[in-house]
């Protein structure tokens, strides 16, 4: 047998402590994969007395991270302590001393992935990252390597569960945000402090790291046009439904022209009405899907669990095979592809759709009026339905594509005009054929 | 720029002329993502006035194979003739040669694959075969290696677009498989012979392929138990309504314990209910979906176009873009992985569930009888429904667990009991929770 090869872990929490365990459950077939038995040289963690209860050996656990990264002996370095430092610091430290790296730290990859990089690319080592979009679902792999040859122009993905398991929440029950999210809470699938999903933080950082895959250019979490669901309202939902669709918020990354006729990339995260044909209405409760659609290839879908201690531990084990395999061999696996270095489209220039429901005074020339002041910021309206009478009258507009800033307008203007009592549901939509 | 990369094309059918237009069409991306430029050294054709409509200058056509993969400046060959020979000579040919090979080659890789792979293995080249199945999904490089630190339990796939359109067109228009296999053929989803869709050879030939990857083992499409749709009923299709579900044809290899507790592969192709809660079952139409089990990831999902000239021929740009660029490196990708090296039990063997509708005479005892038959055999029943009176009265029996030989065993038994008019509808059952 070949000499092992030595992994160092960084941060032991919940996948962490999954990773440690699958090394030792499946070390057999790690051995057989890599070709080479995988030693565990190290298990940094905070604290000695907060590891999780792991049968990790006690002369393995370490409180010195910078140590363990340093260390010569070491080949692969995985990263699951999350956030920018000092996991950032370390996994340079990591790259600058030989080792090839996998981290499951979506936020650092998409504030400063360049850094790493750069880093990688300097060493001659490898960066993998599966674990950080989508958890188990393998994504970024298929959009680095798979589709390769094929030109992406679109990728939506369902890349919070937590956020998901709320938005399935209000449709199934009718609750409202603030039920649903207490409801998550009480599941353990929502943090006390739910800033970071429900937000659109999160999903953010995945949209940054799925553009830039799927378009060959470097794009932040600074890019990304980001909106939360905690406007999402039971009337909202209840207004998708009428639509026969549902509400879910979308990790979006398109190809799009800019006003020169040039590519470049919309990268966004809002909520959007879908239709309940579309394959991404019937990911349920917390589950991730990530839909891309590519010239080529046409509409593809992955689906799987987008978080959890096991199933982030399996991607990381899986790039791990592949990092080990290569770090044994010399060689490198593929790096970053930024080469197409595309622009990142201002979200007012970005073309989109609006579906707006506004109460109105119930009297003649309303439908007019409405449909003159879509006219006047020159959007096109698809459908209109008028429900209701008297005090309850309501009009239901879904637009044709426009660009958002004149939607936006358009939503203004509605909200100043005298017959229009209030604007009660403005959300876009997506996943429908123009 | 770093100088060209040669690649030979064998076959210009739907998917090589497609091959061919991705090649030009998206050359400057090729180039920025291998490293360096791809030219096209030939494409051999059966006939020279045969070959599609694809600007191919002339002088690269040739009806010469064997020449153009003995060439000594080929650095790739893509084979996309199908079938067993010529294709299995070329592809020795041009390994020995040097050359780095992709390929679409379902039939040839479940037949003969271990020949293929030796060949590959000993030249020090790649051989690649995403388009084998399930034609643009990505689903064997995650398979090989996204999954590689995860233990892959069960793969349940649609892996045939003609037998699923058909099946699909009978859950939602009522007709029986003569008429949606006409409409199929109408439609160009089903050839004017049928036989390798319909009788599931396709699908058992992609089976094998997914059993050996998932279960790092040899599996060959003889060791697949394959069933075809032909003889699925309309009655079929409105029993799994009723029970809430939907018939697909499955591809099915799953991790089983045989008698000596042994791990052994079970492999084969059948129609089968599933629930239409299960993700499988909204797979519509001419669709593609391959849904992974395994320990660590839980459940995932893979969907997307499965067959067709430009979907197919992404999967085999994106294999060429990691083949050339192993290639240009002196390296090489993951090769066959066989360790495991599990035997595949026995179809009789193999656990499994039933649904049987049984048309029976109306009275007392009748239920008792029934249920004697299923513990005769030492099959378990999960439940019984009744339904109709007199001349109509029928039982549905779903079966819990059992070895796949009790349950023939008991069918059979039923159908000579004298109570027992007709046995209306015997299927197996997949996708739920014991």
């Amino acid at each position: 047998m070949n000499s092992p090869l030595k992994v160092a872990v960084l941060g032991c929490g919940s996948v962490g402590s999954q990773v440690v365990r699958l090394l030792r459950e499946q070390a057999d077939d790690l051995a057989a994969r890599i070709g080479a038995p995988v030693e565990l040289a190290g298990v940094a963690v905070r604290r000695l007395d907060g590891a999780r209860e792991v049968e990790v050996p006690a002369e393995l656990l370490t409180t010195d991270a910078a140590a363990l990264v340093a260390r010569d002996d070491v080949d692969v370095v995985i990263e699951v302590i999350g956030g920018i430092e000092p996991a950032r610091s370390l996994i340079l430290s990591a790259l600058e001393h030989g080792a090839s790296v996998v981290t499951a730290n979506k936020a650092l990859l998409a504030e400063d992935g360049a850094t790493l990089f750069e880093a990688a690319e300097k060493a001659g080592r490898d960066l993998y990252y599966e674990a950080a979009v989508a958890g188990a679902i393998p994504i970024l792999r298929p959009l680095r390597e798979s589709l390769a040859g094929d030109k992406v122009t679109r990728v939506l993905g369902i890349v919070n569960g937590t956020t998901n398991f709320i938005l399935d929440k209000m449709d199934t029950s009718g609750a409202g945000f603030g039920d649903a999210l207490e409801e998550a809470q009480a599941l353990g699938y929502a943090e006390a402090d739910p800033t970071a999903d429900v937000e659109g933080f999160d999903a953010a950082a995945k949209a940054a790291i799925l553009a830039s895959l799927a378009f060959h250019s470097r794009v932040t979490a600074n890019d990304v046009h980001r909106e939360g669901i905690t406007e999402v309202s039971a009337g909202d939902v209840r207004s998708a439904r009428d639509m026969d669709s549902v509400v879910k918020l979308l990790a979006i990354a398109e190809l799009r022209t800019d006003d020169q006729g040039e590519e470049a990339v919309s990268v966004r995260v809002h909520p959007a009405m879908i239709p309940r044909s579309h394959p991404l209405a019937s990911v349920r409760e917390a589950y991730n899907a990530v839909f891309v659609e590519s010239e080529a290839a046409g509409q593809l879908m992955f689906y799987g669990p987008g978080a959890g201690g096991s199933p982030t531990a399996s991607a990381v084990l899986g790039d791990l095979v592949t990092v080990a395999r290569n770090h044994r061999q010399g060689t490198r696996g593929v790096g970053e592809s930024a080469y197409a270095d595309r622009a990142v489209l201002p979200m007012g220039e970005t073309r989109t759709r609006y579906h707006v429901a506004i109460d109105v005074d119930d009297k003649a020339g309303v439908l007019a009026a409405v449909a003159l002041a879509f006219a006047e910021h020159g959007v096109s309206i698809q459908t209109v339905r008028q429900e209701g009478r008297g005090d309850d009258a309501q009009l239901v507009v879904v637009s044709h594509e426009a660009t958002d800033a004149a939607l936006a307008a358009t939503v203004d203007h509605l909200r100043g005009m005298d017959i229009v009592r209030e604007v009660t549901s403005v959300m876009r939509v997506e996943g429908t054929e123009e």
